[in-house]
């Protein structure tokens, strides 16, 4: 049976890949998933809603009151928000609905693994934009240098995996009037927004000709339930709703009962969460920083250190013989070219699995060195 | 924000217009959603796998004892299965997964309301064949007339929504048949397998290049779950997989285990509640048959009466004339245009919400006539 063209194109993401070559008891940093308990009302919420009966099909854009709490949240209006069964879902409709066959896009070098793939998928090309070093902002001269006629979108990942970074002001303007300037819509992938430590999450929700990505997997620790959301004007949320409908009908409606439970008492719990997260950043920055070769500064916000090394071997090399210690984290070149010399790790991991981690990756990093 | 051509092009389902139109109090008869209620197992499941903490990312082809729950249930290895967050989103991977711009897929009419408007979403051309009158069997010659060197695929859907209609021996040998002849890949659609009432229901699982889809939301009445499965070969499952990563990255965590706490006593379950659709079904078409004018034979599968009338106005004047009297159904074009001069009744109903629509039918019927 053949498959199709963009099949055979879409590449897939390196990131399980070191997880296979684990043994069992390997301390695993390689995976973004929260490791906190979920709101205690998510739970019951969905539960109490199968229980009632509400297992059948819901509207296609969400449950009306989880789309008006949505948008109570960010200020805006229901009518600006759609429930998505996933980030990754809502990425994919996203691309599907506005990428044409040779239309650009803009992703970040080094980036989440998914926007590239969606927008080969949508038949389109990708084209990677640099970041600054150490504090990962977009590369404006480069954004600038890459545009053309055909530049369709432009992707941002604030608070950012795999870097940590978060968006200043200044970057938020430049890429704000850059797209603008050049008609250009802005993809904006916000899933780690209630995770900053350092300084203020600056969101693109409300800014014109922008459609964000967000979620609940991260926002209340429930990957498995596969729920997320996109806020963006009312014509396009309109015509991301027709998409929806062939994606999936509608998203899974006890989940959506579930966090909708939660969102009066969300920020109570994320700021619990986010304390737990900022003593694991600490620690992971201060292991990191004392590793002689390996540098990193406190990364802003999300859950991943994105230290850069010295060493003389590739980011998948080093990946490689920490796996064989034990260790399993993601090599800087799973998310581009850019990020070689890097390492991702993921610090949504108890203290003791990171701190047993460090001490595995001081082992590795003396020895190359030694 | 200018939207891609594939948007653009692709039409949505007229099912629900009839829905926006009718007051508060209308009898709906127009909705394909079981109103019986899931297996305790499955909500008892959902929820203890909740509780207990599964609700972090599953594997991307779904957890493996459901795998293998499936494949026990057809006699297939685990490696031929794959679940899916419903089967919209199953075929939504499939026809991305499987069609190229230019390839021709072949689809019925009248046939359920995504298989043209996915072909499209994937760049294809969408091209109907007929059934045959009364019993809605594949019009083979109609099928051998329209293959050319672009057919890729041709979907099926038996038990069949709208119809009703079930395989026969001679239409399944006759499908495969020309679909191995002329390299054609089978996409078969059976997530009704479960509702056959005469005969058996004949399955494309096994059958050399097809693909079939299957879900949890008619077998067990959780539509609101979104879960569905497909079986194929195991390379063509491998390729699959990485669609669906790219998709959603994996289905629902919770609802899985809910389904497969419930698949050991799904058959005594279905038992059951073939027996309170059957009576429907027998219900309905005594009701449907004593109106003059209008005709059809006991539906075999499925939960759909699809009767003809020979009154003079369209099927869509005929639904908007029932509407207008407190009655929702679906005109047969919303299916195709060879769905003229047929409505959908859902019987997914209680007998009573039965016996109330079909009397405004009648006094709606007659009226016509006088």
């Amino acid at each position: 049976m053949r498959i199709s063209q963009r099949l055979q194109n879409a590449p897939l993401s390196g990131i399980r890949k070191m997880f296979d070559l684990a043994g069992s008891g390997a301390i695993n940093l390689s995976i973004g998933e929260p490791d906190v308990r979920p709101p205690a009302e998510a739970l019951t919420g969905m539960n109490n809603a199968a229980e009632k009966g509400m297992n059948g099909y819901g509207p296609t854009p969400g449950i009306p009151a989880l789309r008006e709490a949505v948008a109570e949240r960010y200020g805006i209006e229901t009518h600006n928000t759609m429930i998505t069964p996933s980030g990754t879902t809502a990425l994919m409709i996203v691309t599907q609905s506005l990428i044409d066959p040779g239309d650009e896009a803009l992703v970040p070098d080094p980036g989440f693994v998914v926007y590239g793939p969606h927008t080969m998928l949508s038949g389109g090309l990708s084209v990677s934009y640099k970041l600054t070093d150490d504090d990962f902002q977009p590369d404006i001269d480069d954004i600038q240098r890459k545009i053309t006629k055909r530049t369709k979108a432009i992707f941002l990942n604030y608070p950012s995996n795999p870097t940590g970074g978060v968006l200043s002001e200044a970057s938020f303007k430049a890429v704000r009037d850059i797209a603008k300037d050049n008609d250009i819509v802005i993809i904006s992938d916000e899933v780690y927004e209630p995770f900053v430590y350092d300084g203020v999450h600056r969101s693109f929700v409300s800014v014109d000709d922008s459609v964000v990505i967000n979620g609940f997997s991260k926002m209340m620790a429930v990957p498995g339930w596969r729920l997320g959301f996109i806020t963006a004007g009312k014509e396009i949320i309109t015509d991301l709703t027709k998409m929806q409908y062939h994606m999936c009908a509608c998203p899974n409606v006890p989940a959506q009962h579930g966090v909708l439970s939660a969102m009066p008492s969300v920020n109570g719990y994320l700021n619990g969460v986010k304390e737990i997260y900022r003593k694991r950043r600490d620690l992971i920055t201060k292991r990191i920083n004392d590793i002689n070769g390996m540098h990193m500064n406190a990364p802003r916000g999300a859950f991943y250190a994105f230290p850069k090394f010295s060493f003389p071997l590739t980011s998948e090399e080093f990946a490689m013989r920490l796996v064989k210690e034990g260790l399993i984290c993601v090599p800087g070149t799973a998310f581009g070219e850019n990020g070689e010399k890097h390492l991702r790790f993921s610090y949504a991991a108890d203290e003791h699995k990171i701190s047993t981690g460090m001490d595995i990756l001081e082992k590795v990093a003396n020895n190359i060195k030694g």
